[in-house]
């Protein structure tokens, strides 16, 4: 029922906030949309208890049964040992071995690198692989296209300047490729613009990128150029991306807030804040990632793509997409070549 | 025409997007609210010629002229090195020699820490002074203040867990003296909730915080936390702080970007941004600090205060008043005091 020209994913069932309902319904929604094979895993029973409700198309879904799931509560490392079973690691592990060219999962995210990390070769040459994220910016007219990519935002705490070459390089394919930017511009999160910032590490990073033909590098930029959508890349170290993504996730609950205290002062701006509430929740809805269809962990042999714990069917729906689209592309091939020709140019010592 | 039983405050005339004029009328403003004497620096001639066109009190004002200034496109080092008699410079030299109690500037803030470590004394015992910033949070009934302070937002790039608990504990003693809030809570900025996240440097300094008796540990806070005020003091490292910072600041420009965007969709949400864009000007105005009244530079023997590059006069005169304040609550000694102890009882290695 499945064979080898098509595109197959792998889905785990039985990740994130509203799975296994919303995840199930995102596999339906993408085999009535596409022609995309899917291997579901996860609980058969309630699979197809919830298929059974929602318009789909049999043949593309190909069940695999799991008793075990992994929590978002669980610590990642106990429950990747705990738990090999689970819909997670098996679907990683069918990832792994090629029965699927891409998977999706919208569970615990430090489980889900590690058993991407056990199950799933990295690409030749890439030191550490990378969780990319999408986010809002100023509206950029050149591309009708309101969304940069940053990475890493969470898999390294720690990077060398080769690492975050490595990122910027693995950027720029990602955002040509799949979201059609001709020639990205990429950027160096830092503390200044001067090419000296940021310490040794940074400084390095920033000569080597500069130097650099295949990058269209623009330079550094600083924490309040990141929404204006000046570069479409924005390279930094995982634990900086992770803070300043979530600052940005936190910003929409604060503002209603914010909007609240406001309005006590002034008519005007209650009636503001009310006329705009539905926007401020299409503005949350858009950093939920939920249009946009997940984060890519890049830097594996297969696209792995992270949805948002909070994904709904559509999110589910176009993070399958995005998967798909990875894999047609070739996106892993081209970083692969990009990486081992810039190990040839470059010096990184 | 001054003695040694007042209030001084060393202000820079020259430094700031809008000196010298908003300075000195931010000066000539306090003289006239409160009795706090000021040693100005700058081109007397100048100064003079906006003091003779505003309301001020005379008696409470020293002018020391000087030639030079530094501008906010110099860099940092070479200003110092070359302008020894520049405005700043001199400024932070009257404040080291204890002729003033305090020193406001909202000049080139590289320049400002440099000249500031060149001529004044850090208190004994404090490994790095930090710059602590506050920015505007969800609003929190238990205190009446939407603020809360972060730091270090610019000074240091790395820090060791000795140097983050020495920001917690100053951060602290600000906050309980000069925005008057009992038993401040403080948490470390991290990309995640547990104790052990983050690597080694935070992991230590959680473990060193969480058994700090002085201090009020709420553990771990991750980006989406910050703008809802859960703690009153943030601890970080300067290169993180100054990104995060610098994102909240760019978020008010973004919205009224983005609210465009949404407004060509939605005529309901075009109407409420137009009621609303008073309010995003007013929290623009607060994210630049114009009502609270800069940043305290701390870890100095004197009070440092950097007012923001855009302020205008009455930030200027509330940076004084908050300088004012710092110098006759004893922070720099209750700091001091603080440090010793802990010092005592911690063994940080």
């Amino acid at each position: 029922m499945i064979n080898s020209q098509d595109t197959i994913i792998a889905v785990d069932a039985m990740g994130g906030d509203n799975a296994p309902n919303e995840i199930i319904k995102g596999v339906a929604k993408t085999t009535v949309d596409t022609n995309i094979k899917i291997l579901l895993t996860g609980n058969e029973k309630t699979i197809n208890n919830i298929l059974s409700k929602t318009n789909h198309n049999k043949d593309q879904i190909q069940i695999i049964h799991t008793d075990e799931f992994i929590t978002n509560d669980e610590s990642p490392r106990q429950s990747i040992k705990k738990k090999p079973k689970s819909s997670m690691l098996i679907a990683t592990e069918l990832c792994g071995k090629g029965e699927a060219h891409g998977i999706v999962s919208a569970g615990n995210t430090g489980a889900y690198i590690l058993a991407a990390v056990k199950n799933i070769d990295r690409i030749h040459g890439v030191n550490k692989t990378a969780i990319a994220s999408v986010y809002p910016t100023r509206n950029k007219q050149k591309h009708n296209d309101i969304f940069s990519l940053m990475l890493d935002v969470g898999a390294n705490n720690v990077c060398s300047a080769e690492d975050l070459v490595q990122f910027a390089l693995m950027g720029k394919i990602y955002s040509s490729d799949i979201k059609g930017i001709n020639n990205p511009t990429v950027a160096l999160l830092n503390n200044g613009r001067e090419s000296h910032k940021g310490g040794e590490i940074m400084s390095k990073t920033y000569s080597i990128l500069e130097a650099l033909d295949s990058i269209n590098f623009i330079g550094n930029i600083e924490g309040n150029d990141i929404m204006q959508g000046l570069a479409d890349v924005v390279v930094t170290n995982g634990f900086v991306g992770n803070i300043v993504v979530k600052t940005i996730e936190g910003i929409s609950d604060t503002l209603l807030q914010l909007g609240k205290y406001a309005s006590k002062k002034n008519l005007l701006w209650m009636f503001g804040m009310m006329a705009l509430s539905g926007g401020i929740k299409q503005l949350k809805a858009v950093t939920d990632y939920a249009e946009y269809g997940g984060a890519p962990i890049l830097g594996f042999k297969k696209i792995v793509i992270k949805a948002h714990g909070k994904s709904n069917a559509l999110a589910i729906s176009n993070a399958i997409k995005v998967a798909a689209k990875t894999y047609r592309d070739n996106v892993c091939k081209n970083i692969e070549e990009q990486i081992s020709k810039t190990k040839l140019n470059i010096n990184f010592n």
